[in-house]
């Protein structure tokens, strides 16, 4: 029997991150919510296959699937109609990959030429167009009406957030609420309905499905956040790959609004030019970060995720305990840490 | 009593068109569904409801959901449910040509310009995107998963056929039945679909609901080649505006297929340069309809028409006899008259 507060000999293993926990209790459904994926992106038109299996291995985490099977499996075994609507899910994520990548432009995806810049932006719409459908005839495989009604709404939602987000698209007065409205509509609304659905397959109407919804729109904002901050490197400003893909196009996130809630004339004028459609120069991103440590504004957009990645614990309170629960509230933890 | 075989006084007047004929009937109906299209397109961000506004008042006869509301009628009165599936049609419908103004990057649709040449690319896939969900969101309140089943799959089969379209622009090698594959997909597969829920709604779901579908694939294919043969002018091959597009697109269409089958080695070296991606020179054009004129192409063009009219006709021989299925029997009839 261990004594309490003894000192191992070894050096506690780190322990799994909760994505490796989550992969790990639910393989068996994670394989074969793979298998339907792959099943249904088939086509005799070559092109679609080729199209989206570049997008789906692109070695993405398939987290949002992997959240309606965790919610699922919370209220008992995964059933046959939480597989089909995890790969729904998956399926509307990347139909909205495909079509973000040709509203955005940017010619990457995961460092990686984006599909559009492969295969042009026309298979991209329309390929997204195909994964679209079939995600909805997935949804009418699992043959409930209320998840279809979930995932309907939210497709809605998701395309109204991006419309808003090219609204304000080298706008730089989009204010702080607006801000957060886009990206619960771009990014949370799915988070939340892949834990709401996944909850709904296993029987839950109530309370619980509300409360696995508000764990996931919390958790998308963390994520989202977190991406917006990764754009500028993050806490630490490392500059990798893939960064400073927002600053050129000019699209607002949190870092920036915060920096500007704080500007003088002088860094007001800085935002308009390179946000708002201006010419950038060389140096214009390091002066941006710069004006970001002197407000702070990316420590508190890195508080703003936390407080988001909190709420998303908090919500699971009410779930049924074990090692599931155990991993999704640790997934927000595991969000932030990306940051870092 | 009219003697047989006398002439009257004065000159018969010319029966209404079968649309206005379907357009009094069912007027309280499409009313309905005007208002319910109205109504669905409405968003908080602007941009959406003027986009798909532009579009949808463009000035289109909403044939589809005509289709839908008149088999639908042809077994009694027309339900809600119908409704929300006729204003779901004309959805897909929609978002399908956003996407396809995209893909085609002609930059005009009915002689007015197209809408992503008013708001850009990123906007028609975007509001394409919306009107899709929410044509699911219609089908979900029509609160049948077999209409839902059709609408679906269908959707995804029309993806299909726009991708091996735009795989086969520039290809001169497409044969005659590959190309009809890709028109009853893109075009036809929806008036089918369109017919077939509205015979759904009304109960039907036998040898009526396929009869349905069939007359209205059959219409959908006449409908597609006659907007390929006045693409080059019709039977007159008077040069309105809008003539050539395809050609110019170098999208492949029955005329050009049927004229290739009959082609020369001079002649096929013409179809590969000017269809294959190849400089366009003046005076193409006009040696593409002298080849058309040579090899019977367009007579051809709209005598296959002619037959898939006659099938859409035929289809309807075991519907419920009265007012409705004599004006959707004429429909057939009305849409070869378009090109001459």
């Amino acid at each position: 029997m261990p004594v309490s507060g003894a000192k191992p000999e070894m050096p506690a293993a780190r322990p799994q991150d909760p994505v490796e926990r989550l992969i790990a209790i639910l393989s068996t459904d994670i394989h074969a919510v793979d298998q339907l994926i792959h099943e249904r992106l088939s086509s005799p038109v070559s092109m679609i296959p080729n199209v989206a299996t570049y997008l789906i291995d692109a070695g993405g985490k398939r987290i949002r699937p992997l959240i309606t099977l965790a919610a699922a499996n919370l209220f008992g075994p995964v059933n046959d109609a939480a597989r089909r609507l995890a790969a729904a899910v998956e399926f509307i994520h990347t139909a909205t990959l495909l079509h973000d990548d040709v509203v955005d432009g940017s010619g990457l995806r995961r460092g990686k030429a984006a599909a559009n810049a492969v295969w042009g932006n026309s298979a991209s719409v329309l390929v997204g167009d195909f994964l679209f459908s079939r995600a909805f005839a997935l949804m009418v495989e699992a043959g409930d009406m209320a998840t279809l009604d979930v995932l309907s709404r939210t497709s809605g939602v998701i395309a109204e957030g991006e419309v808003m987000q090219l609204a304000a698209v080298n706008d730089v007065d989009v204010p702080l609420e607006r801000y957060l409205q886009i990206i619960e509509a771009k990014t949370a609304a799915l988070f939340s309905a892949a834990a709401r659905v996944g909850a709904m397959a296993a029987g839950q109407s109530g309370a619980q499905a509300d409360a696995l919804a508000g764990f996931g729109r919390a958790l998308g904002m963390a994520f989202q956040l977190i991406d917006d901050a990764l754009d500028y490197g993050g806490a630490t400003s490392s500059l990798g790959k893939n960064i400073g893909d927002d600053f050129r196009e000019g699209k607002l996130t949190l870092p920036v609004v915060l920096a500007r809630e704080q500007a003088n004339t002088q860094e007001e004028a800085f935002w308009r030019r390179v946000m708002g459609g201006g010419v950038q120069q060389a140096g214009d991103f390091e002066q941006a970060l710069a004006l970001f440590q002197l407000h702070g504004a990316m420590a508190r957009t890195l508080a703003t995720a936390r407080e988001y990645a909190d709420r998303a614990r908090d919500s699971l309170q009410h779930a049924p305990p074990g090692p599931v629960r155990s991993a999704l509230a640790d997934l927000a933890e595991f969000v932030l840490e990306r940051a870092h």
